[in-house]
């Protein structure tokens, strides 16, 4: 079995594509401002009949991100640096979270759709994080100590989001469900750095947005 | 400021005596078998007038330790190899959290009592999985990229349980608020793996247990 990280986006929707099944379903209940993205992990993970398993960890506890805390508004595309819709130690934690379920399960591998090229520059995107958490995860866990350790698989985070849109259409994962936008609107926004990123996926590959047609 | 992860437990309150003031503590509330732990952490906060941020993230929902899944026994001491009160990837997942709260609060250091010589053999209590998880936090974090990392601190990772107990004495530290006993009865079991190491840290120290003489 291989755990996904499926938060109901484009990219961990392609992800639960790409991944050998049986999969389990790995969705976060943070304290995300909109309730979206949890409907549509859910249908997700329906679509390709896997386990799913919601695990609440509230981080607007303790804030510092446009994402957990109300206070701090949303910004539209464009910016130098880091941006304020990162979430501290998000992609730390969650796949913390999923070496503790691939340990407790005998699950060999968890897979995550993080993506370096077409991204809004969160440090916890990179592949250098990744390896570096790979090698640390080998040491804290029991399969690492018995020499089978538990891997962690990045198949997007070479892609561009049009490779991500082309590889979701090629597997006919139902790009349809996923919702992207940072605003929890009846529609998509088109205006926050996620929405910007999505569209200029679709536009590059030429393919209409399923998501945007219903 | 300082994070200092506390669970109410003798190693926890000793460095919450030794990190430098202010700190703030984390707690975590992850479904462990009894709620005794919780009340002390609460208490020892409570004694240095910290912070406390009370973090739940219920590892029950996936099992895998005898102090999360009440079908697996707890064991008296003894035993080869990493024993079943294991919990798996529990201080991968309680430090990424203290990273991420570090982050949003502009923390500089993250402590845990951590101890790597009177130990149950956990694999992430060795100083080979601190040392590698210090290094994948500054590639995750904001502030790594901007030269200023969260650095993880471990006082107790080099002491006997007796040094501990001794530190914690001439620090003044609450001991007679801890709790380490895995089972959750009135008194402490004396026959768990945590009872056996305690009472020998505070034999070889020459002390009397504060905790035994209420």
């Amino acid at each position: 079995m291989n755990v996904v990280v499926l938060s109901g986006g484009l990219d961990s929707t392609v992800c639960m594509a790409v991944a050998p099944k049986p999969v389990l379903a790995l969705t976060f209940d943070y304290g995300q401002r909109h309730r979206i993205e949890l409907e549509r992990a859910a249908a997700v993970a329906a679509f390709y009949g896997a386990e799913q398993l919601v695990v609440k960890l509230d981080a607007s506890q303790w804030g510092g991100s446009a994402l957990t805390d109300e206070r701090i508004a949303i910004p539209n595309e464009g910016g130098e640096g880091i941006p304020v819709t990162y979430v501290p130690a998000r992609n730390l934690i969650f796949l913390s979270v999923a070496m503790g379920i691939c340990e407790a399960r005998d699950a060999d591998a968890a897979y995550i759709g993080v993506n370096a090229l077409d991204y809004s520059g969160y440090p916890d995107c990179r592949p250098e994080f990744i390896e570096s958490f790979a090698a640390t995860a080998v040491l804290a866990l029991r399969r690492g100590v018995e020499g089978r350790p538990v891997e962690v698989r990045t198949p997007l985070i070479g892609l561009s989001k049009a490779q991500i849109v082309q590889l979701g259409m090629e597997l006919k994962a139902p790009l349809q469900l996923t919702w992207s936008c940072y605003r929890g609107g009846p529609v998509p926004c088109g205006a926050c750095d996620s929405c910007h990123l999505r569209a200029k996926g679709f536009a590059e590959a030429g393919v209409a947005d399923p998501a945007l047609e219903q």
